[in-house]
């Protein structure tokens, strides 16, 4: 079975990326259409997150999913 | 809200990707891990595919998420 590193390495990117743009959790979740809590447990690696969030995740950085997962 | 076509897009890459290295639906699901229907219904779109199961496709095609996510 996978273990959860992707889960992990995909939430501290998503970390990174929000802070680099300055919107705090709360900023970042209400931009995303997400709520708070979730993207809280995104960036902790608890969330298996799909492909239709991580599309509002991308958007919200002006990136695409290909630009977003890179490094994963 | 998010329409599907994301979701359409991405299974239709998985598709492409699939037979151009020459798996059919079910030896590809065995490599995957996954159930051969679950892949059918990615590949038309009507699965918002989680981050560990891209994992599992990317990894059968000797890929990264971030390869098999470009073009979303």
């Amino acid at each position: 079975m996978s273990d959860d590193s992707i889960l992990k390495k995909f939430g501290e990117r998503v970390r990174q990326l929000r802070k680099a743009r300055g919107f705090s959790q709360q900023s970042f979740a209400a931009t995303c259409g997400l709520d708070r809590t979730y993207i809280g447990g995104i960036e902790r690696g608890e969330r298996n997150v799909a492909l239709r969030n991580m599309e509002a995740i991308a958007k919200s950085l002006g990136l695409s999913v290909s630009e977003l997962t890179t490094g994963l």
